[in-house]
């Protein structure tokens, strides 16, 4: 199936990705890492969550650690341009029966809940409280200097159909991987806010969430928070990388929390805005989409990943990825 | 005059700034300049015009290089979001009296010709010659490995005027500096394509183009290139930094070509897309927003700036800043 | 005056500059500065003084901190090679009717004071307390990530007379300054551990201590150190730079402690090993050998310096360097 | 075996290690690999031989590239102190019965040929031509912009008796790894010129030729390197990296010449010129000495390496490192 064309007049107007409810089994466990060791700023906190921002962020928040007796993904949560547009998404989403429920969420505005066909918890929104900024305050930097939350990447059991459904509600294109031997779509790329991607899919037993990225300054930065993790007992923590993904250019490490949702820190991709931008295409034969400067991915990082609240797993009908890494 | 609320709605959408007409005085040494020692590359070139594109740019040029008799700047280039924003566009310029013309300018489909109300030369366009991504091809990476243009700057006599237009057709200010004595704006930083800025406004006799900018991987780039011109004969053309500044937080270094038009390189500012992030305001008296390490700008750096052909020059109203560097 | 011939056999073995002592007025401001910005590491402090080491130190001290009721220089700390060593400097500085007196210094072994003919006042010892090392305990790193004390650079009346005396222990010219009109030394870069210098002088009113040097890792630090300090109160105390010096190829930043004693931040100078190292020579004229970049620097950094304990101002018959900067 | 005692007082003085003579295959090939994409710069060269030289180095090679029919190491070169100690050093060889040969070799002054006692061809010399310093002439630096040659590590059957041998001729180990089953020492790192090492020695069959290794000054350009390789048909040549060393604490990559000689770039050691610098100990069941990040080498890295030219090679009675990369 070949890659939509792009969509250029969605139904509704999303700015960008927002946040991820994390429910996690140990908040001082969880904080230690966030916050001590990647260097999120604590915005809110009690004995049942932690809301934390990155340095660059005036929203509250981009990570809702939610304890829980079990690990697994609250939601994801999109901002939309302005209420018209949220109510235009709540309707669209109502008519593509998926249900819609208006929900109270700390430090947000007016929320709707609902999900993708493939089961994925959503939550959409214009207007979250707003933080005076902190970019400037230097002495508040700390870890690996988080800037942003950059994107989500998930598992999909369809990776042709979770792109026609995003791409439906204006994600578009920029990268993808094809499988030349059967014509489908392996893996893809989507934007909203004008890099790489908001959001990306792979194939894989799914709905998964497979991680959320930051975006940092400087690969010196990702070298500095090796250093710190390796020494700090954090070494196990450490699952692949550093290294550049011939996709999106970017150079990039995956860390587990403590609970194993998995964390890219990430810096170096390149600018989409372009609606006439054409999608790059790479092959599933050529391993360096994956790694550019040729060094295999762990085993665990292509199968690992983290469930969605109350959603029901399916296996692909595609045949895994030859694994050539321990 | 506080700074006008942001125009959510504008009356066409412009996407990004995307290039500009140098008009210079010698090819071959704005060659050795544009692309043997900043590295941008030629996408094509004759006896009379030189067309430049950065790295990650897949747009024909963000810089064409045209020979003349006397320095000065042919137009600014904007990229519109499809073919009916284009015939808006031009339906609105009209509307307001500035004038249109649809001209033919090589590697760009239909485009038209106009003026902002102060004179500034400006052209917009949707399609332009989409050439094959490079941004992979390290071997091309040259001088201070350029990734994109950013922004323009300018002076303008009046700056809440140019700012109330460009708002007025969809540039939304980010961070400004106003004149605590007059309440007046004194220079604006105005974003489409949600970075800090794609066009700037800093009080001066106007209208001319203080400096177009050039988008870097990380600060050692521009380390890089300092070495580089200091070692081949272009210490002369260092004009300002390296340095950080203020406003925008950018990192950056200001040099001058052989006409002495102005290139900023420049990296790190943040990300711009929500439709409700809040101006920052600083004050004309805080030394700080111009650099934030407080070393003084140049003179030169405060009073020179490039012409635009056929705009006639306004002197401002406003008292002239206290330069504190030689 | 040419350059005096390297001594390769010289009466003693010094290994390296070690530590230098600060009379300081205020021990917690100064302890705010060299450690809650700088990042070094204390390794013993009461009341009275402030004992520090940087990141890859494994000698107890390279900066003691001494609560006085003026700012100078109490001495300049050197280590040999070993016992006899040690015992053959004293002998030699005796004979040379420089005055030895045998001191008690905490956290170091036999130690004896003396004074160069200038009255710079030293300090030999071989052996200093040894500490674990903690280059690899990254959680410590902070502020600009010192790593090893570097230099120390004097002010001297008598450039070529104070050359003339350091040369004969052992210490070699890498690179030097010349006033061409009176064949006179201006400056000199003089090292015995394999860089570009442990100790180096300028022509004016002296002596006095001009700065400290630290090695740091990479400019990035550099960095990060002008923007926490721009930040955090002390951009009044940033003084000259980032830039890269001409003589010795070294990125630098001068910064000024509470006290106005001046520390440079430093990285990129070369191996200096080879017995047969020809010294670099540079114009006094030419001011890329300054900085190599062009910009000047400011008249403080010229002319202030922090006074030796016991030591008499003595003017240079030299006339000033002609200053460019304000 | 303990780690011997330093030995402070050796029989001749050796600054530091200086060239390498690589016997490789096919001249073009090598040229296009050391030249134009790690960046040495070519000092002569004719259809027999390439010789090259790094940035910041005087002397007239570090590395001679010889035209052979099958790949080999030639010998590893010496700089002494000066004619003295060279006359030392071959009287020591020669009462050791190592023989001593005084040979000719291009660029070279009075230069003796001897083994270690293991087979190692070794030559010794003081006086190379000396080149005009190039190391401020930025428009030359390419590649990974290597800086000087920085150490030599080989295979040996008998690491024991292989630090025995150096310490005897002064070299002293900064950190060694022992195998605390069988108390052996494992592998070791040993200086003369003020890093971390010199010479390092791995138990495994030897003697062979591990790697020679350049520094370079950030883990930038070693991120450019890999960029550079993996896009200009070298990805196969990226054998390990980059990662952090635990032992030596460098920021490494190890690459492949066309002929298989591997070479480590390299940066971030720290200064050993004190006499009383502790060696470091590690644990051979530490993973982290090897790669502080936690992930493992390939198999190739432990078992492959040059053959030195007449050298006979014997196995390791000492068992194998367990391996656990692929």
């Amino acid at each position: 199936m070949p890659i939509p064309e792009a969509n250029l007049y969605p139904p509704f107007n999303i700015v960008r990705l927002s946040h991820v409810e994390y429910r996690v089994t140990d908040l001082a466990a969880s904080r230690a890492f966030y916050v001590d060791t990647l260097g999120l700023q604590v915005t809110d906190e009690d004995d049942t969550a932690i809301y934390l921002r990155a340095m660059e962020e005036r929203g509250h928040h981009c990570i809702a650690l939610v304890k829980a007796d079990a690990a697994s993904v609250g939601c994801l949560g999109f901002k939309v341009y302005d209420e018209a547009e949220l109510d235009k998404a709540a309707a669209w989403f109502d008519g593509q029966g998926l249900g819609v429920e208006w929900v109270e969420r700390p430090f947000i505005g007016r929320c709707f809940r609902t999900r993708d066909p493939y089961g994925i918890p959503l939550e959409f929104y214009c207007r979250m409280d707003r933080l005076p900024p902190i970019h400037q305050q230097y002495k508040l930097y700390r870890g690996v200097k988080p800037l942003r939350i950059d994107h989500f990447n998930m598992f999909s059991s369809d990776v042709d159909a979770s792109v026609a459904f995003y791409n439906s509600i204006g994600f578009r294109v920029t990268e993808y991987t094809e499988d030349a031997e059967t014509g489908r779509c392996w893996a893809a790329w989507m934007h909203r806010k004008g890099g790489v991607h908001d959001v990306a899919f792979t194939n894989g037993t799914g709905p998964r969430l497979h991680h959320t990225a930051f975006w940092v300054p400087t690969p010196l930065n990702i070298i500095d928070l090796l250093d710190l993790m390796a020494t700090t007992g954090y070494v196990g923590n450490i699952e692949r990388g550093p290294g550049r993904h011939g996709i999106s250019n970017a150079f990039f490490l995956y860390i587990r929390d403590p609970d194993g949702h998995r964390i890219e820190i990430y810096c170096s991709d390149y600018m989409t805005v372009d609606p006439d931008l054409e999608p790059i295409k790479w092959d599933l034969k050529d391993p360096q989409r994956q790694t550019l400067w040729g060094s295999p991915a762990p085993r665990s990082w292509f199968e690992e990943g983290s469930v969605f609240e109350g959603a029901e797993l399916v296996e692909s009908a595609l045949k895994a990825q030859p694994i050539i890494a321990p």
